[in-house]
């Protein structure tokens, strides 16, 4: 008999489907490899293939050539614009603003087939320190709300190049399912005074059976309710809000954790696509007791139909504690 | 400059992004063809490959043998059985439930090679009938809150099986995007005493620019602010919340306009995979005056990345009155 299950933060059901149990060589899986590429815009010397660079953490070079460990650079396509006054309009009962925002690629290593998997924790730290300071940057301008630092791997994930990097997007609304999350942290503090994130990392250390690893400073787990099989989110023990908040040994903390969960994922899964997105509280708000930050990561092993998009409800054919045990066991 | 974007009844935000404007020919299409499948389970003459049928429209013939239109039979691998009694309990912090429900599958036509673009209205007409007939059966068991009707076209759109199907899932609970839906048509009820929908068709009809087809009962427009490029909604003309409340009259207009829908795509997409989603109103739920039904059809022409799962804000490359012009002149 399948289990319903409901996220304790936003309230989101899913079915955990027993009929339709899948360990990891069920799925049909599109391992990512990364072919060497001499067009690539993103690899060293190639610096004149993408617009100027907003941020790069360099070894005294100049600007927009080689030497370089991190690279912060406009997305070409970008889905928003800093340049330019948000107007806000009404178009009869409809509304809408102009695409006021910042849209940016973080290339995450000069080399072509590095990914955060294989390079040394301290280049995965200063990764975090570039998301870090475009968005202590970037929450300078009061026009934008919320930013959403994410990363696509592999092409079945969404990612249009191969080489290492990942993307941030800076809106001037917070998005539903931000608010959502939001409303629901909001809420269970009201009535428990306590951080709901806090009180589901003591329940997953006591229970143990969706606990993926633990660290001094983080905690690996496969959440109650996953969307996807083998989802995993990496938290902090320590209560912030915001992402940027986190202290420089967080960083390297947090650098091993995710190098070893991606390990895992690969050595268990078939090196899969996946995304990884950065939870934070949005921007112009005070700090807050009951939003907390983390981290989520989706390997790409099943494809979103039509019973997902009508209802925002999800089916995931391997409930998290197979998931856990799965990871938990792999190698690193 | 993008376009941010609100849809009026969910609150949904969407990017309409002009730098990244795609027309037709700039997707990657997968065109879905059929190909002949002797083991094929649900094509007639194979009634045994499935689970004995729920319901069929035969001409006289005996249940599970061949000599009928439509079959709906249980799902092989069913996310949720009406087998047991619904047992809601806490897991610490965490709330389930076990899996009551139905998971039914509707073979549409009994030839393989059939698709709702090719079968004759008549046909299509009857799969709207074996839908109403589903869903006025299960609604008599008060333990389901909601279904959901919806087809999956294509391998990737999530079809496993390429015989023309649709599927249908009852819940024991409201999912939250239909929750989302009605309690926006709600608010926008109490605020002006109309159906939001009926205020947006009429906007729509008077504007003209994101209607792709008119008829005595239905209307096809792409909607304000669609997730999806050539995102297309029918809704029926006559306020109804609920689909099996159409009429007779109602179900041969909407076979033809849902045939002429995805004849649209196919001329203009490549025969492109798509979701086809009902929305209705949740069962339990009086007729309301602020809820509308309608069907949502979505080509499958991009992938979901991470932004739109951090989010669940969407980028659209295609703007609906450019999509909708495309599909207004396109052959059927």
């Amino acid at each position: 008999m399948a289990d319903l299950r409901k996220d304790p933060v936003t309230g989101r059901w899913v079915i955990i489907s027993t009929e339709r149990q899948k360990r990891p060589s069920d799925f049909q899986i599109e391992t990512v490899t990364i072919k060497p590429d001499e067009l690539c815009p993103f690899c060293e010397g190639h610096e004149d293939k993408t617009p100027p660079e907003i941020l790069a953490y360099r070894n005294g070079t100049p600007g927009n050539v080689g030497g370089w460990d991190i690279r912060v650079v406009p997305n070409k396509f970008p889905a928003l614009r800093v340049e330019g006054t948000l107007d806000r309009e009404a178009e009869g009962l409809f509304d809408r603003m102009n695409g006021i925002g910042a849209h940016e690629v973080i290339i995450e290593t000069p080399t072509h087939t590095e990914t955060l998997a294989t390079m040394p924790e301290p280049a995965i730290e200063k990764v975090f320190w570039a998301w870090r300071d475009r968005v202590l940057d970037l929450k300078r301008d009061i026009r934008l709300r919320h930013i959403v630092i994410f990363k696509n791997h592999g092409a079945s994930a969404g990612a249009s190049l191969e080489h290492a990097h990942s993307q941030l997007i800076a809106l001037p609304i917070v998005p539903r399912e931000m608010a959502e999350e939001m409303e629901g942290a909001r809420r269970h503090y009201q009535q428990k005074e306590r951080c709901v994130f806090c009180d589901v990392m003591r329940q997953e250390l006591k229970d143990g059976s969706r606990v993926i690893a633990e660290s001094s400073d983080f905690v690996a787990i496969a959440p109650y309710a996953p969307r996807f099989p083998f989802e995993t989110w990496l938290l902090p023990k320590r209560h912030r809000s915001r992402f940027e908040e986190a202290t420089p040994g967080e960083f390297a903390s947090l650098a091993r954790m995710l190098k070893e969960t991606l390990q895992r994922m690969n050595s268990t899964l078939l090196t899969p696509p996946y995304n990884l997105i950065v939870h934070s509280a949005p921007l112009q708000e005070d700090a807050s007791d009951f939003y907390h930050w983390h981290i989520e990561v989706m390997p790409k092993l099943t494809r979103v139909a039509g019973f997902e998009w009508g209802t925002g409800f999800y089916i995931n054919p391997t409930g998290p504690e197979e998931a856990a045990e799965v990871l938990r066991r792999a190698k690193t």
